[in-house]
């Protein structure tokens, strides 16, 4: 059986277990905390980083664009990655986007803030730096929103690995109520259709020890 | 004519001027600085990031994984990323790696240091920065030289975009000087033969204004 190590709260991860639950894959969970060094997993990951998917039958995949392109060449349907060459320059642009800018403006400082240093001894929680993501927040938001009222999905008019991508980004920020729904009009359908996916249901089954989600997390009418 | 938006020394920048290179592409490369802002570069793309390659003919793809995926779909040959799925899943982890972690560790604060901060006021130079870059570039060279020293080339027995990826990161440094080759015997010979490829030459002729090249940075035998 194959095994996925992931931290269950962190985007890449969320991303990946998306797609393994689009495809009906069985892999088994394996948790680990990503801020402590793991030599079991550096045996498998000398990048000692996660998504990781080993699957026993074929090898070790590192990384979630890796497992992701490697799902899409390798397995058999839904296929989210389909298309022209320039409509999988789409999905890759969006995915990109939600794994450089999104995580570098606001997804990388909100975990850092809100996540790691909950257990990272002695390094006090900046506001500042919550507050500047959330601000970031909006330019995204307003971009995602303006794409949706366009198409119906991020990257035109199928499910794609970018809506995955997006919504596992995306769907971190609402674990703790940072998402202003209410404003984002086509964002808000579209996330949740996105929540209503059989695939999205272990996501929202999620709780981090001492730190419960905000109260509309696992609600599809939000 | 195609045109690549691109920053010389950057190594994301580097990589697509490779893989063009190789493809014998006849784009037009316009230099732009990735710390400004450029009306322009906005509107082809709104994460206003470089690489962008505006195909006048397809259309515009942004960021070097896109430009890269793009291109080997759509060219004929050299094909840099062929092989098995395992095979594509290798080569992709070695981008990322070079793209992610290396980029932290290594690339992304010596980038800093060294070119951005030239061109930012008020900004003062970290040696301290530099010194721990440097100190971390040893680990990733170690791994490299481990790497070539049980291939020909980073990803297996053929030349792939992880080479031409990893080429161009290390050609940042090289430009500065900060890679002491003579401790990495494998590594050195397969940047000798990088170096030597014609696509490679362009790039050892860049020249940033007011800061010149390590001594050896455009010699193939150093």
């Amino acid at each position: 059986m194959p095994i996925l190590y992931h931290y269950p709260l962190a985007p890449t991860s969320r991303f990946i277990r998306l797609v393994l639950n689009e495809y009906k894959s069985d892999a088994e969970l394996r948790a680990l905390v990503p801020w402590e060094r793991h030599e079991a997993l550096l045996r498998i990951n000398p990048a000692g980083e996660l998504p990781v998917l080993d699957d026993a039958a074929q090898g070790v995949y590192c990384g979630a664009r890796v497992i992701s392109e490697w799902v899409e060449e390798t397995q058999t349907a839904p296929f989210l990655m389909t298309g022209t060459a320039e409509d999988r320059a789409e999905i890759r642009r969006l995915i990109d986007w939600f794994d450089g800018k999104f995580t570098k403006e606001v997804g990388g400082p909100l975990f850092q803030e809100r996540i790691a240093k909950r257990f990272l001894r002695g390094q006090a929680v900046s506001s500042d730096v919550i507050r500047t993501a959330i601000a970031n927040a909006h330019i995204h938001f307003g971009y995602f929103d303006w794409l949706l009222g366009r198409h119906d999905w991020l990257a035109g008019d199928r499910l794609t690995l970018a809506d995955l991508n997006g919504a596992a980004h995306l769907s971190m920020l609402d674990y703790f109520g940072d998402v202003d729904w209410q404003k984002y009009p086509d964002l808000k359908t579209w996330y949740m259709k996105m929540k209503s996916r059989p695939s999205f249901r272990p996501l929202l089954a999620d709780r981090l020890v001492g730190m419960p989600p905000a109260k509309d997390y696992a609600e599809l009418d939000f």
